[in-house]
């Protein structure tokens, strides 16, 4: 078949929009329509060239929501007609990985999904010349359609809507689940959260819904008070207002340091902040947040020795089939907001618009309709 | 009353064997004959001048063992005759670190004992001239007899040898208490951990006690090797002999990398190595070993985004006054050994030698009997 696609041409380049050949869905894996997609940063880092494992030409996007229109031999958990939405992070439920509570992060099929392929090592994505285009993330919801493999699509009510649970596919998904999946935080908690974007709100409300008792947000942008404060924050920061050490005031503020802390920053200086400003003996440090190439974190071991520990997160630990349905759930049942946070409405031929956006800041979320 | 020390004069310089004036012990403190003392890697490291904290003229040792003579006002849990173990970190039982289950950081003397006096500001050693001599970690085993706070003394069963439970005081728990309170490992675990002296060691049998299916140990010394194997090491890694990447060749060697690794050498590299073979997805690395002054640890984040945990531990994450004496009971049931780990016995004029067999990697652990 023929669908519309905004193709991630070479590095660097804006996505095209284009019409593309999608073949049918073989042995394990499913047609779906893409109804909605976030942009994130992620896509971001592989359009500009920025990562270093980027493959072009690639349809991007990894936050969608969608209907399944067909399923290929074998598949047995979706039919034609359910809601799903799709698992960068799959969860095969019988890899060495999803058999261990301890970790989401499913290696069926990381090999091909890293190299931009189905498992079969194959693309159903092609230029109408005949030139193979790569998936990305084993989504590549910057399509109307797309085929995703079955591990890799959690099934989910029937009654939300397209254009907010998108979101629940990367950011709100990664946000929570560092709160409630990595660093389990418990009631009565005090947190500090770092970068106040997409993710960093939806830590913040994880930390609501976990019951903490403190939760401070820091940003260098005072702009971003307000719509943390909706979601939840208690104390705002801004690094820049602070004189002297910030790991001292924000030690002085939490009443000796913070039970847990999440970087959304992906800034290696702001992690190494992050750690330290958590509570000897027992303060954790989450990092969410993907730092540059090459990049790296550092401290005085003294710091952990002292109790603390480091740690990080992907797609929040969430093990996705189990998990994403939840947390729909969660949404429509009003026990988490995402409505305030999609700022930003597109059609897919608007779509470079949405990365302006994020560039200037202005957006928290853009989300395309199909 | 006067009693025998081996006093640090001065850094750098060997210990000098004199007879010095104890005071007896005020309120909350409890003068105890030492009977026995190990010599500690901590201890050197502070005699050498090298402890950018170290205070002089001091009586150093904190890994020791004896018995009551005289309790102060108001001791209640503690009798003349009783058999203690001093503890560098009390458990008071009653500030926030000793109510929260995830620390054993007592804070209760944390000043004094770091600015080397008992709680009262105040010194109990003193030269024969009047002039005081600090304490030590709150311990100060290098003499005969010695004044510690009451929270600093775990009382233990009198059948117990002095000079094999002295250890239980600081390289026993450490490595035991890093693989039962701090990794809290499961059986079935593969574990990784670099150094094979004295803490390495306890390492590898509290990993064994708690049902490891692999215990690889890695050292640059072959010597290592036996004594290692005896306290249950399955595997010997001898870096100098891998070529090409050590964590390649120790990931490779756990099936994929292991379950926990610890750290006890305090180099920063080893730290480092020791967290990149720990297994994507649920590897924590534990960090044992004191590092240089100023040294930095340092990572990739994706490390840690990939699931990888760094943390440390202090005393083995033991609540001493709760934990020492079961450790106890445990060497006395044949849980635990400790007898082939004491390679040398010394009286308190030979202390010094003690230190050289250190220096020349001679001596797992010196004790001096008094
Ligand atoms: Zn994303
Ligand atoms: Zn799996
Ligand atoms: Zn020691
Ligand atoms: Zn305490």
């Amino acid at each position: 078949m023929r669908t519309r696609a905004a193709v991630a041409v070479a590095a660097g380049q804006p996505l095209e929009i284009m019409e593309v050949e999608l073949d049918g869905p073989k042995a394990g894996e499913v047609l779906i329509e893409v109804k909605a997609t976030g942009l994130c940063h992620t896509d971001e880092f592989t359009r500009s060239g920025d990562d270093p494992e980027g493959i072009f030409p690639a349809i991007l996007g990894h936050e969608g929501a969608g209907v399944v229109l067909e399923v290929g031999e074998g598949v047995t958990s979706l039919a034609v007609g359910d809601h799903v939405i799709p698992l960068y992070t799959p969860e095969c439920r019988e890899c060495e990985y999803c058999l261990n509570p301890k970790t989401n992060l499913c290696q069926k099929v990381r090999a091909t999904q890293g190299a931009g392929l189905l498992p079969d090592g194959t693309t159903r994505f092609s230029m109408l010349d005949g030139t193979p285009i790569h998936h990305y993330m084993g989504c590549s919801t910057f399509a109307n359609h797309t085929v995703v493999p079955e591990i890799a699509l959690a099934k989910v009510r029937k009654d939300a809507p397209f254009d907010k649970i998108c979101y629940i596919g990367c950011g709100v998904t990664t946000g929570i689940g560092a709160v409630i999946n990595t660093a389990k935080v418990e009631i009565g908690s005090r947190c500090v959260v770092f970068g106040l974007g997409g993710i960093g709100l939806n830590v913040i409300q994880g930390c609501r819904m976990a019951g903490c008792d403190q939760i401070v947000g820091v940003d260098l942008n005072d702009g971003k008070a307000e719509m943390a404060t909706h979601f939840g924050m208690t104390d705002f920061v801004n690094p820049s207002n602070v004189s002297g050490d910030i790991v001292a005031h924000l030690v002085e503020l939490t009443g000796g340091g913070a039970d847990y802390t999440f970087d959304a920053t992906g800034n290696v200086g702001v992690m190494r902040t992050a750690l330290e400003c958590a509570h000897k003996g027992w303060g954790e440090s989450i990092i969410i947040g993907v730092a540059p190439a090459g990049a790296e974190i550092s401290t005085r071991p003294f710091q952990l020795v002292t109790g603390r520990s480091w740690r990080g997160t992907a797609f929040g630990g969430a093990k996705g089939r189990t998990d994403v349905p939840k947390i729909v759930d969660w949404y429509m049942a009003g026990k988490i907001e995402i409505d305030p946070m999609i700022t930003h409405k597109l059609t897919l031929d608007e779509i470079n618009h949405g990365f302006d956006l994020m560039h200037q800041g202005k957006s928290i979320r853009a989300v395309v309709e199909y």
